[in-house]
């Protein structure tokens, strides 16, 4: 007989003198982060899926987003867990405090593991308080490396933004076609910058940023200061995805991560492939931290075995120069069955063998979700 | 024949536009964060020993500071690891980029394992842009509860300060002792919170927390603007351990982490402790996340097996205690040795299970850093 399922989706507890969230894993993120903020607290991870993503998802993939340029990732907010273990053991390690140095750090053995460690069953989060203030910052240019040069250069005077978001000619060209010239700013590379603070600073920052924008000459930039208008600039950039499936073509998303320095590399290294595969390419993400959504879309892709391996001969030429440059071939999705072809180029012998081991000790029978990288 | 002793206190790479530096684990905290600074960049854990600790200790400890209330500890930073394993291979995991989804997070098990799961040699981390302003505002109170209420609102405002740090009225008595009357505010709770960022962000966060502080009444209270300035309010913070020790008693310095609504309740607590077990206790340390250096002050307890039985008996009773309100016995220092004897209390009999399992595959024959707490 089969047990019922058992949602797992009550936020169990929100206290913001403690500045804690104690939350099932079926908990939606979207959800999450307004109940904290009714409370003035602030739950920065933000991936793009967030009203139909989990928080037990988020922690299995240790989940980023554009604000972790400034706020880091899931990991850096899970301060307890119960996990049930593979032989039915159930553990509760962490707290409800921000900073805990007992022992070996379990938590982050069990964020980011892709559910083949453990069941993750109640998570702790540590919250922030909730910045009042926002500006954005949207910026046309008419090639990718003015748009990288502005980056640097907002780097260089000391900003932190809390998102820095770039996108290539290609997603733009696919948004015009989807939303209207009048929509998506002329030019062949978006830049996308995010502050967040008390009201005062947020606005003499983004008068900063505006100048330093300003002097690499950019086609188009607008500011917007308070919630309402960020949203409306940051709507061209949540349709970037939709706009590129709206081509009719499917849409292979891979989430490369190069040094900062590669940036404007890895833009041209993508335009070599389209001409060398056949595909059109287009890049848009993290300018940041270097977390770069490379799509390429195909056409019959699910109908047609020879798109299929063509699509990972390019794959394999995408992963091989982002290695070779030191990058990484998954920032946020995780290797799980997509990139299981890549893993031994991906890791280290001795990492691979170090994986296998912690798996082994965890589940040795391989009963947590079978079948994946490993 | 014994090989000669390697220093492995090599900066070998600091890089601007990938943000990252990559060093030997005996690179001095100090050493590296000047280093860094004078390419704009800033790595901001900033234990209090930074002048004597290595970023190899810092690893291994998984090392906080002030500053970790906004910016998060030693973890947050590494994004590269190699690692000799017990059975002698090399391993490199992570890289220089600053997100990175590949498989389970090796660098956290190895990040604060004590050198219990191998030996670092050499560190890859992740750098932020140096923020080009600071000020610090230095206040005290006539009681703690002025000074934890000062901190809630100031978190209620939206503010996350780079560090905000409390002294009880023990700690500023020996300072007065030692410094004199005039340099150490009247009152018995000295708070002393800390911002950085741009300049004129700087400036008008530190007069909205000057407004927030003076509605607690303080009995004194100073803004510092810029680095020098800043760092004489800071003098008499890092004087705190010399004067507890100029007293000429010894001193215990203990971590716990307590949820910041116990913050009140822990020193009234440690009050209580004082009058039972006869030694004076002095409480001081990081108010943002509740972890507060409780320091045991005793008379003759290297001569004395009495005295160290005694200590014992009292940390039975705080441990106990911070343990039920749901806090932890170590934010900072980790077990070790000194915390070997309360290692069954502080983690579950699951989670404990779980640490030797870990040890026992990674150091089947227990030969790094053995006889610690597992």
């Amino acid at each position: 007989m089969r047990a019922g399922l058992i949602r797992m989706n009550r936020i169990k507890e929100i206290n913001f003198t403690d500045a804690v969230a104690i939350v099932e894993p079926g908990v939606f993120i979207a959800e999450l982060k307004s109940a904290v903020r009714a409370q003035k607290l602030f739950y920065p991870p933000d991936p793009a899926s967030m009203k139909d993503c989990t928080i037990g998802g988020n922690v299995a993939t240790n989940a980023g987003g554009p604000r972790c340029l400034k706020y880091g990732v899931t990991r850096n907010y899970v301060i307890g867990l119960e996990v049930v273990l593979a032989n039915g053991d159930v553990m509760r390690t962490g707290g409800r405090v921000h900073k805990n140095k007992t022992g070996f750090d379990l938590i982050g053995l069990f964020v980011g593991s892709e559910g083949m460690l453990g069941v993750v069953t109640e998570i702790t989060l540590r919250l922030l308080p909730f910045p009042p203030a926002r500006a954005t910052l949207s910026a046309a240019f008419a090639t990718a490396s003015q748009a990288a040069e502005a980056v640097q250069s907002i780097f260089a005077a000391g900003f932190l933004p809390s998102a820095l978001e770039i996108a290539d000619h290609l997603t733009l060209d696919a948004a015009r076609r989807d939303l209207g010239e009048k929509i998506v700013p002329e030019g062949n590379a978006h830049l996308l910058v995010d502050l967040d603070g008390q009201e005062e600073s947020v606005r003499s920052e983004a008068a900063a940023i505006r100048e330093l924008i300003e002097m690499r000459k950019p086609n188009a930039l607008q500011i917007a200061n308070g919630e309402a208008d960020c949203e409306k600039l940051w709507a061209l950039r949540r349709q970037f995805s939709n706009s590129l499936r709206a081509t009719g073509l499917t849409k292979l998303n891979e989430d490369v991560v190069v040094p900062r320095s590669h940036l404007v590399d890895l833009m041209e290294f993508a335009e070599k492939l389209q001409v060398k595969h056949g595909f059109p390419i287009a890049c848009f993400g993290h300018a940041g931290d270097g977390n770069i959504h490379v799509n390429i879309m195909a056409d019959r892709y699910s109908r047609d075995a020879a798109v299929r391996t063509k699509v990972e001969r390019a794959l394999d030429d995408l992963f091989a120069q982002v290695l070779a440059w030191g990058g990484v071939i998954t920032g946020e999705h995780g290797i799980g069955l997509a990139k299981k072809r890549w893993w031994p180029e991906a890791a280290s012998g001795v990492a691979r063998d170090l994986h296998r081991r912690l798996k082994h000790v965890l589940d040795p029978d391989g009963i947590l979700n079978p079948g994946k990288f490993l």
